[in-house]
């Protein structure tokens, strides 16, 4: 190790496929001497000690943290509240306290007041997953070229901001800072609004009785298939994520609901100009964020694979 | 080569990404002794020409298929009437008409009554596609392991359907026969009304004013990335299914605009238990799908990659 870590300690809390990535690209990066953690799940505990996830694991969150310099909450955003009622009594003076939680104005009313006056606050949400969970879905290089916004209160401190970003930079994030309420919007559209239009299209196609679902399966060879890749995330972190950006995605699916009844009234009516105009349209906004270099042409697609099976499991 | 070809001569109409996959698979597999073709644009012609595609390249339709004992018709679903009507003076007796349109009652409406009674017409669809199109999109693994759906009609001869099912059998498909009506509503399911919902989606990102483009590109990580892959394929091709298969696809976007609204109201009603289960019904649906062998859980997600960059161009 040519670096000095960036922490002594760090605590995990919720030992998902966000966790599991951390502690593994944090040991490659040397970026941390010791690694806690914690899972509510004894299940999870016992499989993160057995394949080494953490230099010790504990049976309460409380535990975990004591003596911890970095504490990251890598809960549902539901579980937040608890979590930090029940880490606040032992963290450490001079500690920084951060999460990797979807949304983030909810986890900031949720986890704020319950921390110490002498404890660092700083928000953050990596963009990168896969649709697998559970601590052995984790891989090292899950941020690798992916970012992570922050979304600092008056509760993060300049030097707490500098080292959490120096952390994520060590795992291969590109790392930026915005506004809470506008970190929501953006995720709204980007990520949470998709994630519920493909939940509901696959929840259709398992509903229809003409057609069986042995054919639905079958013959998923091309727009069907993404979704449910995406409609295969984790069930409680997304119920979470609706009920905390519930106002943002509400706002975004309205919108999204106007512009499929125009689209759906072209197709009734037979007016191909709009159609044709429409896709047009959307296949310019892929090529640009191609040029951004947030996917690739390549087979890929900018994906990288988890090192083990995964599946299964509560993040939690 | 160590079998006999199954066609002396094969006669690709329009040379977008299927036929240009086609005539690189037919040429790999040994399976046609010579490739014809043509399309409707010269610069497509040129590039044919250029890249080798075919042995020789037509200016019209009509002498393309002149001599072929498999003429295939590789156009958007609204052109087959036009290319039909071309050819149909041309076709040599004992000739055996298909397609690989995405729409089956349309094309079999438009294509079956301009043909010759001394002709076959099976009509066909491959399940398989990239994003990209245009003559240079093609690569020669693109069916491998994927299905192609067979929908024969009183024109369809079982020599005919027989010799057609070994040719997609030797381009690496497995081979699938079903009721037109009964196509056209499978894949209005699992993928007309997907890509139309994915190209709302992106169009409604782009029309939001708070959150600029900018931000939508650079964060797309996630769920919007892999709608905006869907929704960058050709607007041409779209355009037609849509407006081919309007009945099938209303219903299913009826469905699902409820199915949506039920999934709107638990969010704003804070139905937390609801959403949970829904997305646990989904998540298995997508373990369905890997199962079946439509998909992987590796990086590549069973997609294969184009050779060349694609792009562009129109398939006809």
């Amino acid at each position: 190790m040519t670096k000095a870590p960036i922490y002594d300690r760090v605590a995990l809390i919720g030992l998902g496929l966000i966790a599991s990535s951390m502690a593994l690209a944090i040991r490659q990066g040397g970026l941390a001497r010791e690694i806690t953690g914690h899972a509510k799940s004894a299940e999870t505990r016992a499989t993160a000690l057995e394949i080494g996830l953490c230099d010790r694991v504990f049976d309460s969150a409380a535990d975990a943290v004591e003596g911890a310099d970095l504490i990251v909450l890598c809960v549902p955003v539901g579980a937040m509240e608890d979590v930090a009622r029940a880490i606040a009594p032992k963290l450490k003076a001079g500690a920084c306290v951060t999460d990797v939680g979807s949304v983030k104005r909810a986890v900031i009313e949720a986890v704020g007041p319950h921390l110490p006056a002498d404890v660092a606050f700083v928000p953050g949400h990596p963009l990168a997953g896969t649709e697998h969970s559970g601590p052995r879905s984790g891989f090292a290089t899950l941020f690798q070229n992916r970012w992570c916004l922050l979304t600092p209160t008056a509760q993060s401190t300049p030097d707490a901001i500098a080292r959490l970003r120096a952390l994520w930079e060590g795992m291969g994030a590109k790392v930026d800072e915005m506004e809470a309420d506008h970190h929501d919007l953006v995720l709204a559209v980007v990520s949470h609004t998709p994630h519920l239009i493909a939940y509901t299209m696959v929840g259709v196609a398992d509903h229809l009785r003409r057609v069986s679902n042995s054919e639905v399966i079958q013959y998923s060879a091309s727009g069907f298939r993404d979704f449910t890749r995406i409609a295969a995330s984790d069930p409680t972190m997304w119920r979470d994520v609706f009920l905390t950006n519930k106002d943002a995605v509400l706002d975004i699916l309205g919108r999204f609901t106007e512009e499929l009844f125009v689209l759906q009234r072209a197709i009734r009516m037979g007016d191909g100009a709009h159609l044709h105009e429409y896709f047009t349209r959307t296949r310019a906004i892929r090529r640009g964020i191609i040029e951004a270099g947030q996917d690739t042409a390549a087979p890929d697609f900018g994906r990288v694979a988890p090192t083990s099976g995964g599946g299964g499991g509560n993040p939690a």
